[in-house]
């Protein structure tokens, strides 16, 4: 029984390929137990699929649409490259921010694109998909998203998940993102760790522990399940936010 | 519910000192589950027990066996040494397996055999026991197994699973293995890691993720228990084995 | 149903900042099963807070405890710097102890003060508030008490064990400890990893595997938690002790 104090209004942001309906099981967890959610779309994809973006364009679609819903006292979640946006659009709503979380997140430093937190073979893989594509985008071949990012799943939740996939862009994958000022915040801090996330294979560019100790000291909270936790294990990806989220 | 697409045929390969009947507690509840079984003994132990044998001797044990049985698009199954037994017998039956699945494999390189995947101060203790045997033969002290190897069962659970242990004939272990072919395979392929196996101390020299990196990028399962996890948790072992298995 | 075999009686030495009440929860579910415990409150708090202490006091305290009560046939229980503690004790209480159970325990070398464990900028920082207390202790701020500490529990738990928090006395934790005469031992040994312990942030210096190394080979049992999981979940502390202390 949730007092009306532990109600978090929760803004999630997805990462590649995914757009906001990505988050709908975690929503209807999310929803019965009395929390409220917000889950744009970023540009690039769906009705913009084929409009030039830029990095910003990203972080100005979250920070515009958390004005425009008039939120605030937010926990703010990114999912993998979603965490770079995140971090970014907490440079302008920072009053409006109780808590930032992350799920296995993409986090470069200061100045540095996207792409520079992925493992260099995988970077040079993405590098060559891009330039291959017709449009500039990037896409997971089944059998890498089979096993590497939804490998807890059913082949069913598998394959309808990758059904829904869409080219990312790789544009605001290459820009250089001045956290400068994002340095300077001081914004209470989870990291939400899948244990079977092995899309870069766990390690030395594994995404944990490197992308927690980019963040670190802060919140740990631990779950079982793949990258794609969100299609394969919601209930319990909701679960972790809120334990993550709370004060 | 499995559909009759999702009923697996596991060929299920022990690892040292066990011999085939070590997965009957796994094979009841792959069965009640509708999935197929079938665990041979590898030579050396049990009726065998006093010959000489070879590397090669086991690799067509399984050969043979899955031959015998006009077994098809099997999920191939090794445990800890049996991890190299599979894959040099995945050599001769590539077009019969449908997915590999190693269960904290104990695994060299190409030309290495298999007491190179050994800790090297594991591997020295090893070779004086082999020595100090009356028949190159090594086996476990008790405290070693009881902490070392199955941690997490009740005593009773360990000392049982202990009393059916042979000696292991040492011969196979120090064999160069060549998988010159085996490299050139493409099989899907997973990774268990039961979470408390610390037959080498995790870490450096611990099974994982040292081994998960001789065969990522891969699927992973990881499963809280001990590396003898098909005595001290054979039902949560079984649903593993499901889950690493599916396509 | 635990025969009278499997009944434990457990010697529970808490970990900075605690007292022996520390341990209630736990006690109350290790009763239950039938499991004995004794719980002291070493000095330097309470009663004792303002007394000038030193290691040798705190290792005393849990000798004289233990002997007092008549106890043998003891599981030894340590939790953070109280694993040195029982370390040093159990040189007086050898013939006593059936085996030493550390939770992520904070264990220096021999000759080393219990500061040596410590992540150096962390042990910088406790040198800094030491001196700038009135009384030569360290205490730890909420915000790094809430996330770093006890960051699994809801807020009301981890403030309500907050304020139970009693200022630790920095002379015992800066006193070099001659473990010659414990290194002689050969008692079994178990070591409880709480997964989400990030007092120090997991990695090169975090609690697991680090302090693992020092004991290892030995059991191991991993439970979900943060390094507060005896006010967080002690009924998964108190089966990780009874898998952790049976023979």
């Amino acid at each position: 029984m949730a007092s009306d104090n532990d109600k978090i209004t929760f803004v999630l942001v997805h990462g590649s390929w995914h757009d906001g309906s990505s988050w709908r099981f975690v929503e209807k967890h999310l929803h019965a137990a009395g929390h409220a959610t917000l889950a744009p779309t970023l540009p690039g994809r769906g009705d913009s699929a084929s409009m030039p973006i830029t990095f910003q364009d990203c972080v100005d679609c979250v920070v515009d649409a958390v004005k425009a819903a008039g939120l605030s006292d937010i926990v703010l979640v990114g999912h993998s490259a979603g965490g770079s946006v995140v971090r970014k659009a907490a440079e302008m709503l920072a009053d409006r921010i109780r808590r930032l979380v992350y799920i296995s997140p993409l986090l470069a430093g200061n100045g540095e694109p996207v792409l520079a937190a992925v493992p260099p073979d995988y970077g040079a893989l993405f590098k060559q998909m891009a330039e291959a594509s017709p449009d500039n985008t990037v896409f997971p071949p089944w059998p890498v998203w089979r096993d590497g990012f939804i490998g807890d799943a059913d082949e069913a939740t598998a394959k309808a998940a990758f059904d829904e996939l869409c080219p990312e862009p790789f544009g605001p994958i290459v820009e250089p993102i001045d956290l400068t000022t994002f340095e300077t915040l001081q914004i209470p801090t989870s990291y939400i760790n899948p244990t079977e996330d092995v899309v870069f294979p766990i390690g030395e560019w594994g995404f944990f522990p490197r992308m927690y100790h980019k963040v670190a000291p802060c919140r740990l909270v631990q779950i079982p399940g793949s990258h794609e936790v969100m299609y394969s294990n919601p209930e319990a990806l909701a679960g972790a936010l809120v334990v993550a989220g709370r004060d």
